[in-house]
């Protein structure tokens, strides 16, 4: 999935990081951050304390850590302890207001949220914070999370984290900072990974590891699911589980999508997940070929496996050009429609005359695959097979993904062999739960990943809001084609007779 | 007294505008906000609704209007209704977070705030409001009246704002939007100008009638202390008196030196009233000389009436370079030091040889009296008489003016004398209390001039926070000379013998 | 005249400087360019030397020199020798390809070369330089000079200089920079100033002395026209004049509006020469009046001179807003005619009721004008009375100043009755060229000034090229109003009827 | 090799486009640009004329091409014609002043020039053009070639061109416009490419067929070493060889490294070349291993390549960040040293417990080769087998590329054990000359491969200046280690034993 069909359709993604006890709180958190930043591009921003000093101190930018983050921005952040966070978000200064992390002043003290996920009764608990007199100033979840903190009957700032955190549902990955003390935590569902580790004598905590690789901090473990880790200024610290148990439900697109290649999330390693993904499609679904082409960069890991396993050579048939910056204008109405053709071009002898099989992470709403069909086949590809390492996406993400609406999804409108029409594949297919199901885990016998599957399946492991239950449930129109239903995991489409 | 000046020892200053009933409205603003960018200077935000929709769009900026508010930036400004605020404030992000208009979502629905003044009981009322689980995103007094707002028990928008001002003391000019009205209001005390007037169907309110002028609006009347104004999209105006009266003290130092001398204010023709404190300061303080020479552009219109009155003529023995930016960057170490000399430079035609009185309108910490009496000598001044167009200003304001601490007062802790010296005037004068209060109203008989005067005498209008009133009153030390006291409205000095 | 007038009508002006033997040399002509920066808003440039090292360094920017040579820039022009360009200019990269100094190879080195005025004979030498074979990278006249200095045939760098401006014709003050020496020169005819002086052990030259003032350098004197200056690292110096002599002619125009107040230009102390032409001014065409008002600020010595005289008072009736910035940006159709009303606003408090005489330095369209009499008589004035400190402008210049055409003169092509009419004045004077003369030169009884005024007059004391002949003469239509002719220094219109 | 080192050490790379017969010539230049974008970050330029209009239209810029043209700039370059240029160069103004395409005025009229390579004879040319009294404004070659141009006898401007060019020796492929035609041309030993194609009636010229593939024009053929392709307003066309026959030797390293994988240059498909490197260095230097990893994004084919034909698996090792921007600043000291870290990110699961081949195009200094290999082994490699897919790189480039110095070079200096040892590998081995002659040409049985081959042999075909010829012969100094000496095409280094 290319980055540009990505900044259309997820809304939100996030990447937190967290330290606590060295001198260079800021750099090692922009370090931390810049680790981080495949996980949202559009804005960042760093909240650091100083010992024996009530003030927060915080910058915020729309941009890439690398480029905003400049020396004289991270001079105005002092003290030993920090935590940041980086996040997709549109354009202007709501942009700005919504970033995070949010610093505010309460009753307890100041305190620095960045959270990652998406909390499904946000909703409802702020109509009733409104009722009782409150004020928004941001659209965020965060800051009802806040709101809650300081409302707190609790006697002091970590209880009334916990009260807070009670009242909320959903996915929360969230990383606190006060002037005494640091906390990551993970919702009893863990939907979104953190994990911890050690930099020399400091406390650190990250989305991924591979912040820690980095910057060169030992990776300690991965919180639980409702696990709750304090670190504090005078050396101590605390691992609670202070909330109602659930059932964990770890997202499973950070495994196909999200997470970095390099790093370990729950437990897994992604890179070799990936590959499994791509071995199990060619045993699913392989094809005659000549060729296996990955749509760089997500879908390499799984072409190599589909490769390795089919025995089909791997080869860079899509090029993708370093040069398209996240400032790109589109200077002209003639210009506005080369977007995909601007990140990628294809090799044509690599793919001239061969039989191609183009291997991707998932597909969103279509276009770009279409659109990279059209260029395998302008560069001469006899044959195109099309195989998606993951199953079809059917359903919006309600925990921190935020897919508008099903409409966009084209495969919650329409079946197999619509889409390979409509993408002009000869033949398509996705991996099947069942092959995802055995790609993140090798013990799949009980039938269950123990992962939340809803983008795939529907089925929501955490209540949703009835607003958001209307739109999972909707049907939505079927606008592009008409056509009969493959089924999942199944191939459509044939080769071309010969 | 030099922007250089001021920039470093004000730190709160603001103008607001608003305006309902016109399609051109965020422009209108701009244009409203540019004529009141001498109240502030660092910081500008626009925000606007529509009829029918109940959406805020706000845009704030750090820098000038007619920079920051490109047709960029006003296009995302729909709407036929807007307010507006111009202020000074610190550099960095907490410069932007503090920025107004502050727009916040409440039970009521979204409201907008510019403000201009300061609260007394602030820090109290956010104390409790914290106590009572409010968060702060922002140090401004404006939060605190978003949350009493919001916390009221009022039926409706209208009622809460009525409530919320009850409970707060201070100077506050306010101008708020809702998607169904805007409000004008001054405070009791009337300490803030605020002024009502057309602009064809709509209407306008402004800081200064100076907005009106610009746009080609026609000015109505200003509003009393303690009156508010209400106007719908429907069309209906309501005029209310909602607070507790109050002895109106409206600010002498608007007309000393904020509010521009084309304006009129608090009923008085500001540069009328300038004029006549140049006319009572040589009445008072005349002296020998050959030619009366403004400290540009705050002394000119108190050197015009200084001239006249005495006969000497008024001469531009100081010109004003257009070309020092906001953002003047000092290059090196050795530049760093030309502050003044960069912005102001002496005629020598002028001054040569010439017994010269330089008039400005106030001193605050002297240091730039000190250069440009150097300044003025090195262009060959033979004597140099330094004319204060004000009484000496000893005390702090805590009603929006906000000069942070006594000890930065040079008039606070030295006689005229000890002033003098320091200076290096061969003789010095300040206006007298009793010749500002004739210049500012004719008729004094009974010794009061119905002004705020606390900047010059220390009597506050307006009960203080127990904090600010330890500040009021310490005994700043006396860090520069030893010397013996003068008195004020007393000359002090003599021209050296020849 | 408003900056905005000039900004749209002169398309060339230009200040110099230099400095040989001070470690800060571009520190400096920073601070010099800086107290030059009304002869060139538009780019500015520095180039340095290093002592023993064949480099020029050189850094060119668009914008004023106090926001754009930042410590960054400033560093990265090292040495002791440094010169200095300040010009107008179109926008654009063109703008950055013509900004000056220009810096160019030669078999005897490199060389600098920063030029204010303009060459009566670029065009013809720029095509014969063409045909033998040179290429131009800009248009500008500078690029000929440095052709011609590299084409000659003499020995060394210095007399290749004076060989090549012994080719030239026009008006040019030059200051060049090479490894070996600093060389500061005026034309024969002494069109534009330039002037030398001490800084320490260092040499200063500048257009005006003001640089010379701001940064506490001694000044000398001011080089003869045809004179040429030239100061070697090792010390040594030397005085030339090694152009065939000239009756020296230079620019009346410098007096009545290029200069600064505070400068002394040509002998003469600037702002006595304009106080002078408004005492003239009111000798020659007094009027019955309440109050005289200058149009701010290159009206300001005229109207006190104008007011000494003849007795009205001196008020500042129109005030000059700060904060429109050489970046301002009109947002929109509507506010795009507010030109005129967001630089000045009419005091009412001094115009309303009053017979108020306006002065200004020049009119050059006649648009301005025509706005501020409205916005003065829109504040209530009963009577307009419009004096100009200078004759009617009915020539273009071609010494480097360059009205573009005759026909944007108003005065080229309509009596002064028709530009009072379509200015709107009740009565309208200049002042004559006679009185002119008076001001600039208390000698006049040989009826000559010694100075160029073909701009009033069309008598071009350099020749021009054929083509800038027929500009020159050409009959510009006359396109806005059809009337009477009146006389030079004679006053036309009456006061209405009471 | 990544971006990193290139950019310390190849001084000059470039990319030229051109287009004549499109109303939207300056868009497609920016497509045709950005497809070149990884010949030259740094600056790029577009240079347009109208048909009927003798103005030549430029903008150059520094940056990236998406970033810089923006549709405001592209506005200003009207015109059915156009070329552009994209390079490297130091940052400053001086890069802006070397920008290209260099636009002048000669007796011909206006012509722009777009410049790809390095003149061999440009000092000399220049020293003599300086003798004659040309001068310089900027240090490219290109500068010269237009002085050429300028100071023919020739009748018109294209014989003019082609005169200028049989003056000049070196590399060069070249793009000229002027109002009324537009020439593409390579020099006679071809050594940079240039193609030419068709879009609709256009015609487009470029240094490689990618900029052809992403705006749908169609590849005619490269252009032969020596031919000029000249293409008029008018719809005629010339093809001409005006130049002294040469021996074709064009640069191997377009193959190795310069050009990308997607295009076919010098007849060449470079992917699949790059292929063979990796199949050729397998069957040289194979080794016993788990895992072959590439450094991306350079050393992907010739990794595959050496996968597949060794049979060791192909992984993605080291994932590269695509957020590390051109403007990266690095924030503080501690951060300073993240250099390749900030690049690069190792997969652990791919690397730990594993013997891992690391393939790269090639080595410069070493430095990061030696940093690549410490983050490899920090993932836990059990060993470590560095492959290098083309020779040792001795000698500078003076064609194009220009290595500074030899002494930059490590394998100028450093035996292959020496350079093992440096940069730690368990074994080192380098492409043989051979096995490089045979992976770009099937025939190579006279042991000619026919290109260029300078930079791994010292062998250059086209006369060095004497200045020149010293840099490539002198004997860098030993430096960093004291070792024996390896050879070519030989593996030196062990595994560890078990």
């Amino acid at each position: 999935m290319l980055d540009e069909e990505r900044r259309h359709l997820i809304e939100e993604e996030c990447g937190v990081f967290g330290i606590l006890g060295n001198e260079e709180a800021a750099n090692h958190t922009y370090l931390g951050l810049h680790a981080l930043q495949h996980r949202g591009q559009e804005s960042a921003g760093i909240a650091t304390t100083i010992a024996g000093d009530h003030n927060m101190y915080v910058q915020r930018r729309q941009g890439l850590v690398s480029e905003q983050f400049t020396e004289d921005v991270l001079s105005r952040l002092p003290g030993d302890a920090a935590i940041g966070h980086v996040r997709y978000s549109t354009s202007g200064e709501s942009a700005i207001r919504n970033a995070q992390p949010i610093s505010v002043s309460t009753k307890y003290g100041p305190i620095a949220l960045a959270h990652n996920g998406n909390l499904t009764n946000a909703g409802a608990l702020r109509a009733k914070l409104e009722s009782q007199g409150s004020i928004f100033g941001t659209t965020t979840d965060t800051e009802v999370i806040a709101h809650l903190i300081a409302k707190s009957l609790a006697d002091n700032m970590l209880d009334a984290i916990i009260d807070a955190l009670n009242q909320v549902q959903g996915a929360f990955s969230l990383v606190c900072l006060t002037p005494e003390f640091m906390i990551g935590l993970r919702d009893p569902n863990g939907v979104r990974p953190l994990c911890v580790g050690h930099l020399d004598g400091a406390r650190v905590v990250s989305s991924e590891p591979t912040s820690f690789t980095l910057m060169g901090a030992s990776f300690e473990r991965e919180l639980e699911p409702g696990e709750m880790f304090v670190t504090y200024r005078d050396g101590t610290e605390k691992w609670m589980e202070p909330f109602r148990k659930q059932t964990p439900t770890p997202c499973i697109f950070e495994l196909v999508y999200f997470s970095r290649p390099d790093s370990t999330v729950f437990g897994r390693d992604v890179y070799g997940v990936r590959k499994r993904m791509g071995n199990i499609l060619a045993r699913e679904s392989g094809v005659e070929a000549d060729v296996v082409v990955p749509v760089p960069d997500s879908g390499v890991p799984a072409a190599l496996g589909f490769a390795q396993e089919s025995g089909v050579p791997y080869e860079v048939g899509l090029v993708r050009s370093h040069y398209v910056g996240r400032t790109f204008i589109e200077p002209s109405s003639q210009i506005r429609h080369f977007g995909v053709k601007l990140k990628l071009s294809p090799v044509q002898s690599v793919l001239e005359g061969k039989r191609v099989v183009v291997v991707d992470d998932s597909i969103v709403r279509g276009t770009t695959s279409r659109k990279i069909i059209k260029m395998v086949r302008e560069a001469g590809a006899k044959e195109v097979h099309f195989r998606v390492a993951s199953p079809q996406t059917t359903h919006p993400c309600f925990y921190g993904i935020d897919t508008p609406e099903r409409s966009q999804l084209i495969a919650a409108s329409h079946s197999l062999e619509e889409i390979r029409k409509y993408i002009t594949a000869d033949t398509l297919a996705y991996l099947s739960i069942k092959g995802l199901r055995e790609a993140v885990s090798t013990n799949t016998e009980d039938g269950q990943s123990g992962f939340c599957e809803a983008c795939f399946t529907g089925d929501y492991p955490i209540p949703l809001a009835s607003n958001d239950r209307k739109k999972a449930a909707e049907e939505p129109g079927k606008e592009k084609v008409e056509a009969t239903v493959g089924e999942p995991g199944e191939m459509v489409g044939a080769p071309p007779a010969e």
